[in-house]
This record gives C-alpha cells, sequence and structure tokens, in this order.
C-alpha cells in the first residue's frame, strides 16, 4: 500500500506514529519516549527528523497531521484552540500549517488545533464568571471514534477518555458542546507514591483485583469527596479487613468511582469509553455499578480521525 | 511555681512539650523537631531521655501524660483506640502506662488512648459493613477545647481540626459521638508540589490573597469534586484570568472549599476551629461562605486537655 499520511500524536510524555493509507488502513506504527516535555522548545524538527526522516525521503510530499501537546505553548509551534462548539469540518479548516526550511521542502506538515470550552463559574464576576478548559489530542480521538462506530448522527452523547487528566465529552449530532477534565489518573499516582498511603500500601504492583477495586467504586459513589473516602485505605488496613494485596485496585476503584459520582448520567446514558484494554475494562466495570451501558471503538481512533482530516485535504 | 505535670504532645512530625503547674498554668515549653518518623522503634526512651532528662531530674515523681502518634504502631508504645462514643472519663480512665527500667523508676509515664469510630460503608457486606476511621491527639485537644469554652453540656456541636489529616468531630453533651478524617493538608502539598499544578504556580510562597482564597471555596462549594475544580488553576492561568501570584490561595481554597462541601453543615450551626492562627483564619473565611460562625479557643488546648486528665490523677 502507498503511504498517504504520516499520522502523529505527540502528546506530554510519549510520540506515536503511523504511516496510513489513504483509506485510513495502517501500514506501519513507531513509538518513541520522546513526550515533548523530553524536547529542548528549539529541537522539535531535529526530534522529528531523527523519527520519521527515512518515512519522508521514501515518500516525497507526503502529508503530515500532528495532534495533542505538540500544539501547545510548550510545543514545537502553538495551535490556537478552536472554541466550543466545534464540529470535525471546524478542527479540520483551522489546522496550524508549519513553516519549514527549507522553503522548498514539498511536504507539507499542520498541527490539529485543540479544543476550549467555558462552564459556568462565580455569579456577577467577570474574571471567573466562566472557567475556562482545555483539550489537545482528545478532539481528534473523538472525531475518530464517531467516525469508527458511527454516531455522527446521535443526538446525546457522552464519551469519556480516561487518562493523566481524563475528559469527559459532551457531543450532539457530531458536534463537541462542552467537555470536562478531572485530575483522576495524576491524583492516583500521587495517592498511591506520595501520600501517607504510600506507606499503608505493598511497595510493588499488586494484581488487579476486581471485587476491591468495585468495592472502592461502590463507596466513592456513596461518598462526598476523595478526600475523605481515600483515608479509608489506610484505616481498613489498619483494621485488617483488606488484604494488602487488595488495596491499590480499591484505591484505584475510590478514584475513578470519585470521577463517576461528580458526573450528572442518566441510568440510560450510554458512555463511549476511549482507552488502553486494562483502563476501559475499569472503567466498564465502574460503569456498571452506575448502571450504566458503554462501548469502545478500541485505541485506533487517533488515526481514524488524522486519516479522515486528511482526506478534506485530498477531495 | 511547681511543676505538677510534664505534658507532651508526640506527633508525627513534631514533638512539643510543656511542663504545667497544678492548675494547668504554662510554667515552661520546648519543641523538637522529633516527630515519631524521625525516631527508630528502639529510639523512643534515647529521645525521651535527651529532651526531658534535666526536667524530670528536677523533678523527681513528675507525672508525664503523652498524646498522638507516640500511642501509634509505629510509636513508642501501641494504646489501644477507645471506642466512639467516648467522653473525658473514658480516655483518662485507660491511659495506657509505661513499663520501664529501671523498676524504681519513680515518676510516671502514660500516653493517652486514641479514638476509634465506625461509619456507615457497604449495604450487606460483612468486611466493609462499616468504614473505620482513627485519631491521636485530636481527642485531648477536643476534651481541652470543651474545658477551656465550657462546652461540656452543648448538646451537639462540631468541631474541626484542621490539618494534614482535617478532623471533623460530632460532639454531644461533652463526647464524641462521631468523627471524620479528610486528606486535606496532605492533598493541597501534593498538589502545590507534585501535580502539573507546581508546574503552573509560581515556584515561591505567594503572600496569602483574600480575595482569591474566597474565589476558591465559592468555586469548591459550587463543584462536585476536586478532581475536577483544581484543575481550573491550570486553565485560569493558562488564560490569564488569575494573576500567578494569586493561584496558590485560590489553590487552597479549593482545597478548603472542598473539605467545607463534603460536610453536611446547617447554617445555624456554629463550628470550633482548633488550630494555628493561619489556618484558623483561613477556615474562618471559608465558613463565613457557607454562612457559618464559627469559635476558636487558641493553641494551649492540648495543654488543657492533658491538665485535666492529670487533674483526675491527683485527686
Amino acid at each position: 500500500m502507498k503511504p498517504a499520511l504520516l499520522a502523529i500524536d505527540w502528546g506530554t510524555s510519549s510520540l506515536r506514529s503511523a504511516l496510513l493509507a489513504a483509506d485510513g488502513a495502517v501500514i506501519e506504527e513507531r513509538a518513541f519516549p520522546r513526550g515533548i516535555l523530553t524536547v529542548p522548545s528549539d529541537g522539535f524538527a531535529t526530534v522529528f527528523d531523527e523519527c520519521f526522516g527515512d518515512w519522508r525521503a521514501a515518500n516525497p510530499g507526503l502529508l503530515c497531521l500532528m495532534a495533542g501537546m505538540v500544539g501547545s505553548r510548550q510545543g514545537w509551534q502553538e495551535a490556537a484552540y478552536c472554541a466550543c462548539p466545534a464540529g470535525f469540518t471546524d478542527i479540520a479548516g483551522q489546522l496550524s500549517w508549519m513553516a519549514l526550511e527549507p522553503a522548498s521542502e514539498a511536504s507539507r506538515i499542520a498541527i490539529v488545533p485543540g479544543l476550549s470550552c467555558e462552564r459556568k463559574g462565580l455569579e456577577g464576576d467577570s474574571a471567573l464568571a466562566t472557567l475556562p478548559d482545555v483539550m489537545r489530542g482528545e478532539e481528534t480521538q473523538v472525531f475518530g471514534a464517531l467516525q469508527t462506530l458511527q454516531l455522527q448522527d446521535v443526538p446525546d452523547l457522552v464519551l469519556v477518555l480516561p487518562g493523566t487528566h481524563s475528559k469527559w465529552i459532551r457531543v450532539e449530532t457530531g458536534r463537541i458542546t462542552s467537555f470536562t477534565t478531572f485530575m483522576t489518573g495524576e491524583s492516583y499516582a500521587l495517592l498511591r507514591q506520595h501520600s501517607i498511603l504510600a506507606r499503608t500500601l505493598p511497595a510493588g504492583d499488586s494484581p488487579f483485583n476486581e471485587a476491591a477495586f468495585v468495592q472502592g467504586v461502590q463507596i466513592a459513589l456513596r461518598g462526598t469527596s476523595l478526600l475523605q473516602t481515600a483515608f479509608s485505605v489506610r484505616t481498613l488496613a489498619l483494621f485488617d479487613r483488606l488484604s494488602p494485596e487488595a488495596l491499590e485496585s480499591y484505591l484505584s476503584g475510590l478514584v475513578i468511582g470519585e470521577e463517576l459520582r461528580a458526573q450528572s448520567l442518566d441510568a440510560n446514558q450510554r458512555v463511549v469509553i476511549i482507552a488502553n484494554d486494562a483502563l476501559t475494562q475499569r472503567y466498564q466495570f465502574a460503569l456498571v455499578e452506575c448502571g450504566i451501558a458503554c462501548d469502545s471503538p478500541g485505541a485506533q481512533v487517533t488515526w481514524a480521525g488524522l486519516s479522515a482530516i486528511a482526506q478534506t485535504l485530498h477531495p
């Protein structure tokens, strides 16, 4: 198959890429531990050439689309946020094209814009009357998932992209109308590694314990704040009511359950989970506790999203 | 004045002490950076002698009472928890006396027991049907505060002891009926020092900004979870809606506001705050936003509590 697109997901901690055919089929994939935090501000072109120089030399004029934090102020080139509500054509139409030397460079390289939205803040206060939220990269996954699952015409859809900073995203008939960030994965890591609970939990990773995870979800759903429920990891261990090996899964359930408690989900709401297999499984277990059904389109949705954007450029 | 009691508050990170007269008056105070985390498990007697040997030599037979984590499994000698509901006479009657060499040692040394309580957990599950909670040291502060403020006969009282692990304590006619731990101070420190927000906030301490603190409290009270509201520190900085110097106070307001949101406080509930001056002020500002009035007995309540226990031993 002839490559039609170099698709790149360049995030904070990792750099993933794929050569895609015109129909979106994956020809070859590569991943590098070169997230933007590892790249000096003037080093992006060098890393790009190191990682993809051979692909580009073998495919003169190849289109390259990048999504993720590469378009942030700390990335290669800042791509302005696209304001919500925003649909697929909004982000496809506002690509940030790179101005690269030499000018004869035939390949075209662009960064997909992130999204911003505003939520209700404080009454009558000018600066905090609304609170902004932002995403970079997840918008491409969402539009890829909508296409993969053929959900562009659903009037009201909720998607969750779990992770370091989980995104809960509302989509109405193919347009992202609002979204909210939760510091879930990061808070779990902080509690696991740096809090007093690190001294309570066994040092190494414990195998996933579904029963303890679900108990954590249930406690969180009945609670009012993770500030309070998290301390039960310590006291349940102190009173020998959970085995040491179960504590890590219980804490994971508390943190993911807290994220779900904070949503206003109807019991008949379907939720689309976009995550790796392990995290998808945990959110499925947790959503079952809320009586919520879910779909999962798998992990290739970034490539589907970038491929769909590329097709708007090759009409 | 002749010393009647060596009063010690030996916590996780600090060791505070006072020589008290029979009427509770403070004769002399000392503090050491020798919290139990700095003491090897067989080193407590040595540290005790280094810190208080001269006082004890000058006052043969002096009674010594200790409160705090010194009575935990990681402390000098484990003092069994006293189960709630528990009143002053319950803890005064269950002191854990130290068995020390030489046997001729005339001084008497005892540790005040901590308290445990059980809250409703999961339906129909034996191990998690109730969730335990624990305190060590705060019980002595509470009984000291009740005496200092003459509140032993109030039918329904709420006290908050803010800190690394804040305690919210319900007291009915002088008896502690239940309490709840919130990992508030620790969560603030984790977010401030180890999360992505550490990269958003200025490196050094900023002066306290009351307006930004109160805005944080208001956002937290209208929110559903700190997992979500905390991310606004980053986005408000990204969109230049809060000055860099205001962000730290705003985050402090978010975290303390989250603790208050999770309480079920009536607007006519009075709350007693037991904390140092700086923290007392922040909780006063935050409670005003909830329409709650508060009292504050000052910082000497541990000495008042230990002195009251000593008086039960010298009838």
